[in-house]
């Protein structure tokens, strides 16, 4: 097969091994075909239409962070990694728009534009490892989506390979545009299932103002719930809001001692950075912290001092990670609902005998419930599954999606047909056949055509 | 046929007359079939259903205050007027959501969420007229735009009823969520061509401060062009930033006489509602503009001066309405092409021979060049149509969109093809056939299907 010859692709099995995965739990790989790493669009057109001719699978790839199963291999695919296609084209200063290839790395983007005074907001927990074309392909959202929204709101233009080697470009690069159907926002989000994203142009905006940082401990994780709706209630927009549990906390301080008051039951962490406003934006915050229950709150006085206060959300993942095999949820419910949601989540907890820190992105309603189980033992392994299906009912009965931020891949599948219902997800088959009609872009993601894949 | 004999339809051809035009220059209407008013989904559905089984082509219609023919009748259509699902279903309070039917007024809703303290910023011209349903099949945009966004930035979730009758609810209540393709978003601006929308949950924010107001006035448009530019480059965000060219403050000055001083040629109009930060943010305007050699700049002491003020731009409608015919056009462009796009729209009056006065959205790109001419004048029309043949041209030439809001409907449909090209053409029509394969929603709008409308 001719394509298999292109410089550009490998087949060496030791190579094509450490690209099966990416970093999901419960996820398997199947065995792929060979491993493409095109340098430029034309090479990934080229993929395509060979795909396309020969009805092989294609499966994108950025830097395989995905927390979905997304980027795993399937049987006899060619792995599309889109990792060496990480050019910066392009930072119009007038019209603050960068313009990347889709194998540039978030923090690379967000460093580039900061020198010119510019701030791409989407922040992934991944922003120093994953893909601008991955965040675009999962709508990744982040920290300070609460103020500034996702990736989606970002996307300006992208250009996209289809299934069949064809070379869309669409969207504008304008600040507003309603020419035709909106395929930006179809592309984006649709994890490689509906076409290969080779260019992406993003709006920028002025850099923001050095944040200031508050803490508030409390004694309920209820009372921390009522805190973050109160406070947004009052028209305030923080730039970071997040919420962490008892358990949460527990892991962080066994990791470093940060000399958190005993009996917490939760934490927020907020952030404002609106420059002279920030510190009435967090004064602000105390008052509805304490009113409702709080029984402490630090206030940073300086952006250095706040940095040492949000240490303890950074810490979260590293913490959470030495407590054993974990799955993790991304479950987002209507904020009205968060402090139920915590609370299911611990009764969950319980009654399948599963530790569950939770901690999440409190602003957004999107939580991260991380089911902790031993997968060296099944029993642990099927309490761990049950838990993390328990919780993703909860979020569906109390009018929440099953995933916020991370995506459906591999690992939400069967709960998305459940979220869809049946006339949503015979569109969601009509828009990908559209699109991909011999289903060969990452099949088995997402949603499966009956009688393709 | 049974659906006739409905009570919410009618054939009387006096009210089918009434309803067979929406607002746009320049677009044909045929002769309906019959008028469908339905009060709720089920006989939306019916309509639906009863179309898809006879291939009987649907017109959607809101208030028909559209600007591009989008809800014009067809030749043997049902037109499927929405006006009397007008209800408010809930203002949900706690998450800063409001869901509401199709037809109720932009104004109404604006209004009864600011009696809870909540603001729904998309605010077209039409608000007083134009329905939500309308709205969001047009994705509308408004002179807050450049501060808080469009129509689709607001959307959560939709029930839409598909060419076949079958109800889908899509989307979602919650701040985030990643579950499948963002079909609310293909939806959104699809005007009618794609389904029907019949119940729409938009987020909403806590009120805006009451604004502060400027106006700066310059002696050359490319001066005012600048500012728009360099103060957008301080990283301050407006709520409003409009511009206004010579005839147009001609025409308003006609209309009214607002003291403006002479030799104006340009004049910006900036708001801020940033409360107590509002007035350094016009200071930091009045500084640019003036740095940019505006050769005055009134900057409004408290939020009723203000009100003088922007009474200005409020008037152009209706002054440049006493001109004559026009054509609205709203091309957008990338804002560092505007001074370059507001003199080549100059140039194109001048060699077509007429009066294009052009105001718009300054901050986003998003410009309405009125082309005005003489409707009983054959040679008039045909001057009139150039000119505005010649500024889509213009605006895609610099790198910018045929339409910024209004829509594509039968107005723009064949440079719509020249903006997308072929391949996103070809994408259209697959998209547009996986959800309307007989291509009886809104026929002959947007994108044609060959061999079906
Ligand atoms: C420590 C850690 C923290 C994280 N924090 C967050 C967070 O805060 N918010 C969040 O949203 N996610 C988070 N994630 C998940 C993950 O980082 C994001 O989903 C990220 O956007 C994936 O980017 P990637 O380049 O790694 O893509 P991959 O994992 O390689 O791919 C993800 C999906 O996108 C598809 N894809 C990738 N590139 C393309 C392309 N060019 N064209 C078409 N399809 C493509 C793949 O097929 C796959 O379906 C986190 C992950 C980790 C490991
Ligand atoms: C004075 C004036 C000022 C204006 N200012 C602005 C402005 O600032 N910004 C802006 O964006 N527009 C503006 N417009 C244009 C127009 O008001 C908008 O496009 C508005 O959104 C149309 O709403 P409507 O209810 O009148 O819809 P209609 O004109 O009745 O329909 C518009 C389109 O939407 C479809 N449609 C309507 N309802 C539904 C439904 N429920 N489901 C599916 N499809 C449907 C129709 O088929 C048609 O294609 C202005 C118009 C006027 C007359």
């Amino acid at each position: 097969m001719e394509l298999l010859d292109a410089d550009f692709v490998t087949t060496d099995p030791a190579i094509l091994e450490t690209y099966r995965y990416d970093q999901a739990g419960f996820c398997t790989a199947g065995t792929p075909l060979a491993l493409a790493r095109p340098r430029e669009t034309a090479e990934v057109a080229r993929v395509l239409r060979f795909a396309h001719e020969n009805r092989i699978p294609v499966v994108p790839q950025g830097a395989r962070t995905g927390l979905s199963g997304g980027a795993n291999a399937v049987d006899g695919a060619i792995l599309l990694s889109l990792e060496r296609m990480d050019r910066i084209l392009e930072v119009d200063l007038d019209n603050h728009t960068a313009t990347v290839q889709p194998g540039v790395i978030n923090s690379v983007l967000s460093r580039a534009v900061a020198e010119h005074g510019l701030f791409y907001p989407p922040d992934p927990g991944s922003w120093e490892m994953s893909t601008i074309g991955g965040n675009v392909a999962t709508n990744a959202g982040g920290l300070c989506c609460v103020k500034y929204g996702v990736t989606s709101d970002f996307v300006r233009e992208l250009e996209v390979v289809l299934a069949d080697g064809r070379v869309l470009r669409t969207g504008r690069r304008t600040a507003k545009g309603v020419a035709g159907y909106d395929l930006v926002r179809l592309m984006v989000g649709s994890e490689g299932t509906l076409g290969v994203v080779t260019e992406v142009t993003v709006a920028l905006r002025p850099s923001a103002e050095k944040p200031l940082t508050a803490l508030a401990f409390f004694a309920a994780s209820r009372d921390a719930c009522t805190t973050v709706s109160e406070f947004l209630g009052t028209g305030r927009r923080p730039s970071i809001l997040e919420f962490m549990d008892r358990p949460t906390v527990e892991a962080v301080s066994a990791y470093r001692d940060l000399g958190f008051p005993p009996g917490v039951e939760a934490v927020l962490v907020v952030q404002s950075d609106r420059g002279a406003a920030a510190a009435d934006d967090l004064e602000a915050f105390a008052k509805v912290a304490r009113s409702c229950g709080a029984t402490e709150v630090l206030v940073a006085s300086d952006p250095a001092e706040g940095e040492l206060l949000i240490e303890a959300r950074r810490l979260v993942g590293i913490a959470l990670e030495k407590l054993g095999d974990r799955l993790i949820d991304d479950v987002c419910v209507p904020r009205s609902r968060l402090a139920e949601f915590v609370d299911g989540v611990a009764a969950i907890a319980a009654e399948y005998g599963v530790d569950i820190p939770c901690c999440g992105h409190a602003g957004d309603g999107n939580m991260h419930p991380n089911v902790v189980f031993d997968g060296s033992d099944p029993d642990s392994v099927l309490r761990g599954q049950s838990a993390f299906d328990a919780i993703m009912a909860l979020g569906l009965r109390l009018g929440g999606t099953i995933t916020g931020e991370h995506g459906v891949g591999m690992l939400k599948r069967a709960w998305l047909e459940t979220e869809l219902g049946e006339v949503g997800l015979s569109v969601h088959r009509a828009v990908k056949r559209a699109l991909d009609p011999l289903g060969i872009l990452n099949p088995g993601k997402v949603v499966r055509l009956p009688g393709v894949d």
